[in-house]
């Protein structure tokens, strides 16, 4: 039998805490991310995230119902920050290139310093039910921020480009998740490679080093 | 009991087929493909894909040892022809722009047509196992093929561009699969845009028309 410790009120846990996380609702998303991008969403029970906390199955449902609300629980976390931002700079009157760039640039550097690849878990099968409406609702809130953004960008600069051009940006985003599963790291030059790229494909043509100024001002 | 019908040699079948595929082997890999991109890699048994053919599970094995092999031949698919075409276009004296175009609309119209989305495949935790490394090569090998073109495409246009963007067209192609998941069809206005919005990344100017229609050429 595993020697129970108790270490907080009437919460039992199997071993002292190991988990990245300030507290058990922290521990259980930390160790769930980890076994979904690592084994598998389907392969992952919730038996097996309590037993890599060290607690109990039942003391995971005090904090979830279901391995679908963990799921829902570590997407939103990819969503929330980025579409703050993006709503923020919807209502600055910047220029749409360094909106864009700040928006971008953030996202980037989210997906890139997140301790797990959760971008990953985006194509999931599981994700096209019901119970995910809500995120791929803000998922989309997301895309369509960068899409008009993208869409003024081409307006501003007004070069000839490549039409459909608006909805790349998002993908040069989303790519990042690729590359860090590639490369087995998360590639630190992408913060700056993915935002450049995308202006000059919207027909962007001023100093990006002053863009990226610019940008980090605002994000 | 389910009712046995006798189609092939030695091979009793539960149901007639009903399934893509001329061939027993086809009829599995697209019920599997179907599952794996529907249910999810993980929570599909060989069983539910027996049953999904219409065969018991011992006939399935007769063509494949285990999940892994059906995943592996499935994820191969996606990758030989334009393998193929890469290695045959690595010899060709056309402009690298073309070749890079001619690539990347077979990979993305390939992409497209194929009746599951199994790019969204590509980011299972299961392909790091040592089981898909010769997997990995292949499409290692396919990646090296863009950044190769995509490199010499920046050094015939002659402009300048963003350093690193020879990254990017191999991650262009791939973000197919991520469209083709959001709008829940495939994107047929992709094998354009794609090709189109690669070589003006690469700082391309001439005319993407001419350049098309010189890549269906040589594809």
């Amino acid at each position: 039998m595993k020697r129970v410790t108790q270490l907080g009120p009437g919460r039992p846990r199997l071993e002292p805490r190991r988990r990245a996380g300030q507290t058990p609702r922290a521990e259980i998303l930390d160790a769930a991310a980890e076994l979904f991008t690592g084994n598998g969403y389907g392969s992952t029970s919730t038996r097996a995230i309590a037993d890599a906390v060290g607690i109990r199955q039942a003391s995971l449902y005090h904090h979830f119902a279901s391995k679908d609300d963990i799921l829902d629980a570590l997407l939103g976390e990819t969503i929330t920050a980025p579409l703050k931002l993006a709503e923020r700079l919807a209502e600055s009157d910047a220029p749409a290139a360094v909106r864009l760039y700040a928006l971008a640039r953030f996202d980037v550097s989210q997906l890139c310093a997140a301790r797990w690849n959760l971008g990953a878990l985006y194509l999931l099968p599981e994700l096209r039910g019901e119970r995910f409406a809500a995120f791929r609702a803000r998922r989309d809130d997301l895309r369509r921020h960068y899409e008009i953004l993208a869409a003024a960008v081409i307006s501003e600069a007004g070069n000839p480009t490549v039409p459909g051009a608006d909805l790349l940006p998002f993908r040069l985003v989303e790519s990042v998740i690729n590359i860090r599963s590639d490369e087995g790291a998360p590639p630190r030059y992408a913060d700056q490679l993915i935002p450049d790229a995308m202006l000059r494909l919207l027909g962007y043509q001023e100093d990006l080093a002053r863009t990226r100024a610019a940008a980090l001002k605002l994000g």
